[in-house]
């Protein structure tokens, strides 16, 4: 622990919730906790990340070193994250001195760990496609004749976003990228790759009582591996296919213990669901709550952890788009705030969220939620608007008057 | 200046707003803040003040010396306020200084002065009830004539929440408060006493570029002088009284030069409204905007103290109750996290917003918004959870089973 970044004061009588991690999710974690009359303690890496921004009561360390994490919950009444990367044994220690932390290990190694999560799905009866662990060249090259070439190996840990994911395109090539992997100590599962419609994903938030509260299920919409749009609820989804999502979702949360948001990204293939991944912490698959539910992902998460009852989760308008504002390769001379303007402007109804970060190619800045009553019209404000802010032209050639 | 209480990261190539006041109005101004990529910078009398609690730059000071609002609004795109009490010379002495003060003395005047305010109102034709200044007994005694006793007699400055107004039963109890108040060298004025049906909220903003967003007005119920209730839109209100209130709260806002929001206190007889109070800053009528309307008041006050262009204000829900949480005459022994779980578990659709703030019996300690269709069965549900949060008992007898 190198410094106290702040000066520690919270409100009288309430709880006081530390959160591991300084991105864009505890800092929005910090609005709910504002409004709700709670306060925020931040274990940060640095006072200038996009939570520490915007938090009083800022320890400045490492999540990885156990005394920081220990400086870090003093007093809190639940600790809960913005990551996975925790290691599980300081959170175990954690537990064993008597700290709250939610969710607990045990449920957290299902997002940490793709063969361990699929495993335990499949034992409780949840859709995930044909999986193998992969330790050698042969179990991989028998992976690939069973599924008939469609292989998808992953690295069992630490892939997010498109990372720790490999198609390879013949059985030549996979022996390859698993040989090299696993020369570097990779830990590796393949499996099924799917012709998949599209992608859902299925948000539920669980209490440690038990209550579990289910949002719509969205569609999602990826571009190279990351998370570019949802749009909720999911256009088409059939009401039995739907209530399939919410059940699963549901079950995963109350089968693994999971406290807080879960997040279960879903493949959809014809009237087929199947597991992709889960999150169990708020999920940008869940950014629309902010701005189209009566709770959104980030208070309900905050509830669940405190063990609070939990909020109602229905839609405050017909469709709520989100669109993520991703660095664009360049970025445009025109100063952030200039186009925050020139959405503004256009869309008097978007609700613009920034993260206050550093431009960086690819990187996620912000976001753009736009709630309306048609989905393809919502969609292209949506679009149009988080492309603005990325790349400062209107995408559809609009030239204000 | 005694102290910089906190780090003073902000998010790069985004405007700090400086706030001076460290009230929930501030606090409330930070959510809007995080979401919108902004950040505030806070001139706070108290680290652990409401919305110091929840700012990562914080400087401790005094608002009515110079020297630390010079500090406090240092590199600030923008300087703005959650009271009305800052000098208007040290303002003043900062825009000679070339600082963006909004809104500017020459407008906060009108919110501070109650008899410039009306002189002005009537001036520009808006409707205000018949008044004078007092200077004298005679003036006093003149006025009283004039409105066949109807007085309400007024501090000119300084006055809130009931404080600072006078209703004299009798000519004599006139000039007694009269004599006693200007021997306190209290300046004075007086209006007539309206028999009003009701009093009604006119909130607008508007940038410095001169655009005007209102949201639907809103009846206000008070007691003892404090809003403790309001009701958007306003039932059973006329469109043609709705525009006309809209309307004078938007040439207020134009005439005046107000920048920020601005809310219109109106008194309601029959179908005509007369302006009581003027507030330029967001305003506790306008809090049911944060879970009712697309655009919240502390957004758009951010929005147009920046000059961006304003949000929509269309309402999200039919009905938007706001119900205050004053604390009780003694504080109940149940503890406000478990008044507010109770709270939660019976109206999973209520919004709970708590300021941060220590019990002292008739403080505002936050306030509940519930939204739903029918206007009755809404407005019991936000008075019986903001009662269950002061005062630990339901007001109809509910048991939980």
């Amino acid at each position: 622990m190198n410094t106290a970044a702040a000066h520690p004061a919270h409100a009288p009588g309430m709880d006081v919730v530390t959160v591991i991690g300084d991105g864009q999710l505890a800092r929005m974690m910090q609005t709910a906790a504002i409004e709700l009359g709670q306060s925020i303690r931040l274990l940060a890496g640095a006072e200038d990340s996009s939570a520490a921004q915007v938090c009083a009561d800022v320890l400045i360390g490492d999540y990885t070193d156990y005394d920081d994490l220990l400086r870090a919950v003093e007093g809190a009444s639940a600790v809960t994250f913005d990551h996975e990367h925790v290691p599980n044994e300081h959170l175990q220690a954690l537990i064993d001195a008597g700290v709250n932390v939610q969710p607990v290990p045990s449920a957290l190694v299902h997002a940490q760990d793709k063969l361990i999560m699929r495993t335990r799905l499949k034992e409780i009866g949840a859709p995930v496609p044909e999986f193998a662990e992969i330790t050698s060249v042969d179990d991989a090259a028998r992976f690939y004749e069973l599924v008939d070439g469609a292989v998808c190996l992953k690295a069992r840990r630490g892939g997010y976003d498109g990372h720790g994911v490999w198609f390879p395109k013949s059985a030549e090539e996979l022996q390859e990228t698993v040989t090299d992997l696993l020369a570097k100590d990779v830990p590796l599962m393949a499996e099924r790759k799917l012709a998949f419609d599209r992608e859902l994903s299925a948000m539920v938030a669980r209490t440690p009582s038990g209550e579990v509260a289910p949002w719509p299920v969205v569609e999602s919409v990826q571009s190279d591996g990351i998370c570019v749009e949802t749009i909720a609820p999911a256009p088409g989804l059939s009401p039995r296919l739907a209530g399939q999502a919410a059940e699963v979702a549901g079950q995963i949360a109350t089968e693994l213990g999971v406290t807080g948001d879960l997040a279960v990204e879903l493949f959809q293939v014809g009237e087929e669901i199947f597991v992709n991944e889960l999150a169990m912490r708020p999920h940008n698959t869940g950014h629309w709550t902010q701005d189209g539910s009566t709770t959104s992902q980030f208070e309900q998460h905050l509830r669940a952890v405190l063990d609070y009852p939990l909020g109602a989760t229905d839609m405050t308008a017909p469709v709520t788009v989100m669109a993520n504002t991703l660095g664009a390769a360049t970025n445009p001379e025109m100063p952030v705030m200039d186009r925050v303007r020139g959405v503004l402007r256009r869309f008097p109804h978007a609700k613009i969220h920034l993260y206050g970060k550093e431009y960086r190619a690819g990187r996620k800045l912000g976001h753009v939620n736009v709630s309306g009553r048609d989905v393809e019209a919502t969609r292209r404000e949506a679009q149009l608007a988080a492309h603005y802010i990325t790349d400062a032209v209107w995408a559809d050639g609009f030239i204000e008057s």
